[in-house]
């Protein structure tokens, strides 16, 4: 042992490796043994690398062993959690020419069966995993043990294993075992000197590509040039559009940080966390709020997954809700924002592109031949418009569904009586952006049918869901109402009026008292809350939502994602204090300077933050996976700084907090880099009075489109 | 902390408390206090006891702190294992009178949903779970911890949790967290004196019902006497069959352990252990042979659980493969042999009740109303008669369906083409006893037909399944043969071969050859393989069973199950010390003598012990549940001492190993109770000479049956 730990446990995914998350580096110091060892996984390859680099810090020459240790997970984590002792006698594992490979030789992988009689998507249990992880090293193994009893021992754990106790592993193998991964070096360290080691752990189909990785990577030399490799990629893409403000904590975070968040949820993209269950299903929803946070950065990685989203569309214009890109197996919920998540995901691409004629590219419907994007966009409006609840026995707006973006609100509308208002506001929003593309594209007659019932449903909204001092939430199938004054719990929801902004539903006086509502109601010392009050107790009438213990989750938690859009909904409004006040209160940065209150990553958005009901109130929950990823990031560029892309161009539009004198943006768009430097000589939130281009004046805020490759210089005065 | 251990960490089943389970005694000294925790399930109360008893042995007087340590697994525990942050957002605690309360808000139970477009068999996710678990003591509780961060803390384990270090729990409290139940306790020991506590653990559907089974437990006086109760049940239970043989061993197996698996086999009767990650499911096939251990015990009980599975049967005559008693959803798989083992299940009872009239009872089919069990017996034998393969492009013989009892050959008969040789067998057996049974009934020409079609059956098993040394095992839908000598791997199976036998398939050469045959090919130090050699690679055309690492499970382990036919098969052909042989090499108890190599426990059966294939051979595997429980209880005493219902009554028919020179039997039977002697001068194995029953010579080996409830004096001379 000599006093060093052992290295790391990691999990293998059993879709892929992630590629390019960034890097870990952590240092070790114990007995005078000073090292450290970075994590990474290269650019191209399914393979993560740990560099371990050690040095003696005694005045003796230092016998050492360094062990690694990997507990495999292979295949299918559900299975392997469940039926642990079952899932064994499946392993397979061999040691050759000093590589480690560990492979399943059962899978369970849901797939359709031939016959009818068969449900539509079972488990194909007649297969073997197709890959074989590995783990192999820089140095020559002196040592290895891959069953995990014989390394750890049968009484000992982790913490003593045996193997590292004895300093000796015992080359053990064997099928159908609880398996691990250790490779053991031995090795000596006169004082002062240093031993540097590449550990690397992937998968491959096939066992003879292991040694294709390892040759690459398998000196510290070629280690360090793909860790290079990594660092420029990385710097590469943080340049890609860098903000400068008086407030170092939020460039840090919009410059770095949430922009990676941002990369990596889109790489993701899917329900694949472990709270829920999910193994590599790519959420619909998700995956098109995820796209928002790569399209600055990476516009033909957007394009791509904009097409993929349309692809699981079915002609009656209805959506998906989910799917494993495995095996293109889905679900679908009857979930009423689905839809609509499609619409605004391809007016993103244009807004983002200028490329108009991707409305005229040909996509399939999941069930049916290719057609233009252009008529899959108004094949979901349609069927959004579809969806609506009686004019005589409800109120004739959007109905829930199985749920809308909030799925908890899972049982509101299951008899296909409930009505939700969000989702309402999210058809006037996509109305209003769908006739304007109409427009453009001669489509009068619709241009014209969409708008009247645009003006339709924002005087059924306000008309009937006003409250009194705010919009209601949702009708549910008894006929009762959520989200009002009259309730005692649920009184009132962030949703229903941040998005009455959005959709342009709410205006003026309305809109500045619905947005009072929330700071009034909601509003916590660590931002707004989904709701308030928690519901206490299960309500079947309402959902899961009133399941989750009062305060966590979406039972009045501060939920980040509704968080973005309450800082949208500030900033259209004006109130560029109160707008950077939410931002401030729920930023990971901000939070993660109380360490002991918020607990979790200070670097990346949680999904949540418990709130005051909780006796954790303050601490964050669930993070990485969460569509705050590329919302919070787009809302700090677009709507505080107010660099927002349009249809016609870029648009100018500050809402800052009023103590900014001045900031910086450069950006990326459409074929050319946009410098722009902002003013602020009258301490004011929002207002442009000035904008000059390359040293010309240009009227209104809109910049001109350049394709020219070129940077151009954009100063603005607030006023 | 004072150097006491924490007590145990147990699980709450979501179902029930498992009643009855015998107990555990665990002795605990250390640093100078001396103690003992006994552990059990009182009779008749949903919940476990724990009795503490603490002596100080040191010479000066002790300050202690007991601590309870539960960790709680409420309602679906695949759902806390997967979706384990998710998970914890539902669960409530709470301290209320010295009792400590644990449910959850939110449950997942497969139920059917009300709307035809659902499938049919979808989760619930509108409930909260329907019970409290609670924690209490016999003590005050000077201290609790709800959360398991409290009381382990973040930085620590179950090796030194914080509460523990520190001597002093936190009293915490809050829903949606990793909760546990940690309850302490205060006091002090002078020298010598002794201390005795109670902790009750147990759930409850109502929290006001927890003080009342509190009340009933909370002193030790009181949980004495319901620990007394509890043996005195258990020592009724096991004075209900007595055997006494030369081998101690083997008594202590018969008498006490194996029929104590046998009931709480039966009383589980379930696939619910973890390693195939079921919940709660009752296996139709499992329930039947569980069955079989508590007949001769428990008549009544088995009788209810008769007419369950009988309650799982179609109109048609085909069978559920397994059900959820919670919900009767159910599985129907279309296994070859569910409805055999219906057959077999009644015709055991008829054998041991005598009660003729069972047949005329009414009950009802999972599809349709109730029928006579005489006429679901003869549904279930047409419906398996009309599953066979065509006469011209097959055998004409069974199907092999989803698979056999054999559920690894599950990919052999999945087109509908593959056959079973040892369902043909099963089929073949039933013939001989429902034509018994007809012809007791007056049915002749049924009974005729039946044993017609067993002529033919058996004709064909003879002439088209004989592989020259063996019988074949099966075909598959590529109508190729698995079990042949052909075959490299899987070249001979057991089961073909004691089925054979005990179906009379296998006469006289035939018999002793294919028995020879599995001794010669299958035999190991450690019992018989069910097939060899084992399949190396997985293949698809066979099944699971071949992707089960080599060694392990049905590929090529030594399958307990399959031992006690081959016990059965040996001693219908009269070689009593190969059964033994075989009964000692997988016996529990003497595998107990070497836990190095057998590893598990030496009181119950493994379902299987690791072939030579695999680097574990010898070591026991999945113990508890397995079907070995009851059947190997039934051998022992039915088979090798031969004291063996039939339906005329307790037929003598010994085949023991040469060197028994007398045995005892006492067993009770249709009202009377039996006590053999029986004594073998020659040191044969088989072959009865003379029976006196209570001092009178009979004829023939089926002793009276007497209904008067007295005992009956049975000598036994065999030769």
């Amino acid at each position: 042992m000599n006093g060093l730990p052992i290295l790391s446990s990691r999990e293998i995914s059993s879709y892929e490796c992630r590629h390019g998350q960034g890097y870990t580096k952590v240092s070790v110091t114990q007995n005078d043994i000073e090292g450290s060892i970075t994590y990474f996984v290269p650019l191209h390859d399914n393979c993560e690398l740990w560099m371990v680099r050690l040095k003696n810090k005694d005045k003796n020459r230092r016998k050492l062993s360094l062990f690694t240790y990997v507990e495999w997970c292979l295949g299918n984590y559900a299975f392997d959690l469940i039926e642990r002792n079952f899932a064994n006698l499946f392993n397979e594992i061999s040691f050759e020419d000093n590589i480690f490979f560990a492979t399943k030789r059962y899978w369970n992988l849901p797939v359709p069966r031939r016959r009818a009689r068969d449900k539509l998507f079972s488990l194909n249990t007649n297969l073997a995993w197709d890959k074989f992880a590995f783990l192999t090293a820089s140095f020559k193994v002196d040592g290895f043990d891959g069953l995990k009893e014989k390394f750890v021992g049968m009484y000992n754990s982790w913490l003593n294993p045996k193997g590292v106790v004895e300093g000796k592993c015992t080359n053990s193998l064997g099928d159908g075992e609880d398996i691990v991964g250790v490779l053991q070096h031995d090795f000596e360290l006169e004082p002062e000197e240093e031993k540097k080691f590449v550990i690397i752990l992937g998968v491959v189909f096939e066992k003879k590509d292991a040694s294709g990785i390892t040759q690459k990577f398998d000196t510290w030399e070629k280690a360090e040039i793909e860790f290079e490799r990594l660092k420029r990629y990385w710097n590469h893409y943080i340049q890609s559009l860098i903000v400068e403000t008086p407030d170092k904590d939020f460039d840090l975070q919009v410059n770095v940080w949430n922009k990676y968040q941002a990369w990596v949820i889109a790489r993701w993209s899917r329900m694949d966390s472990y709270y829920i269950g999910g193994g590599s299903i790519l959420g619909f929803r998700d995956t098109c709020q995820d796209i928002m946070g790569i399209l600055p950065t990476n516009l033909r990685w957007a394009k791509e997954r904009t097409i993929l989203v349309i692809e699981h569309q079915f002609q009656d214009g209805s959506c998906l809700h989910n799917w494993d890109p495995r095996t293109n197996l889905s679900t679908k919920t009857g979930h009423s924002d689905d839809p609509l998540w499609l619409i605004i995901t391809i007016i993103n691409y244009l807004k983002e592109s200028g490329n108009w004629s991707f409305l005229n590219e040909l996509v399939k419907f999941y069930d049916a031949p290719p057609a233009t994007v252009y008529s899959h966009m108004i094949k979901a409006l349609d069927y959004a418009l579809s969806m609506r609840s009686s004019e005589l026995a409800g109120f004739g707006i959007s109905l829930m569904g199985a749920a809308d973006w909030n799925d908890g609100l899972d049982q509101v509308g299951k008899e296909g009586i409930g009505e939700s208002i969000m989702t309402t506001e999210f058809l006037c929003w996509m109305l209003l952006e769908v006739a304007e593309v109409c427009r453009r594209n001669g489509d009068k007659e619709m241009m014209e049918r969409y708008l009247s019932e645009y003006k339709r449903m924002k005087e059924k909204l306000n008309f009937l869901c006003w409250d009194g001092r705010w919009y209601i939430r949702a009708t549910n199938d008894k006929g009762e109402i959520l989200g009002s004054e009259k309730n005692e719990e649920g009184k009132i929801y962030i949703n229903a009026q941040t998005w009455a902004v959005m959709s342009k539903v709410a205006e003026k006086e309305r809109a500045i008292q619905c947005l009072d509502s929330v700071k009034e109601h909601l509003d916590t010392e660590y931002g707004p809350l989904m709701f308030a009050p928690a519901y206490k107790e299960p309500d079947p009438d309402i959902g899961i939502i009133t399941r989750f213990s009062p305060g966590t989750k979406e039972n009045a938690a501060i939920f980040n994602h509704t968080v973005c859009w309450a800082i949208v909904a500030e900033c259209m409004i004006g109130r560029g204090d109160r707008a950077y006040e939410y931002f401030k209160k729920t930023s990971f940065i901000e939070r993660g300077k109380e360490p002991d209150i918020y607990k979790v990553e200070p670097y990346v958005y949680a999904e949540f933050v418990y709130g005051p009901d909780s006796i954790d109130f303050g601490q964050g929950s669930f993070t990485w996976t969460t569509g705050t990823a590329a919302w919070m990031w787009r809302v700090c560029v677009d709507w505080i700084l107010g660099v927002r892309p349009e249809l016609d161009g870029l648009k100018i539009d500050p809402c800052i907090p009023s103590g900014w004198r001045k900031y910086r943006v450069r950006r990326q768009f459409r074929g050319s880099e946009y410098d722009i430097f902002v003013t602020n000589p009258h301490g004011i939130c929002k207002g442009v009075q000035k904008i000059v281009v390359d040293g010309q004046d240009i009227k209104g805020n809109l910049l001109p489109v350049f394709t020219d490759g070129k940077v151009h210089k954009v100063e603005v005065v607030m006023g």
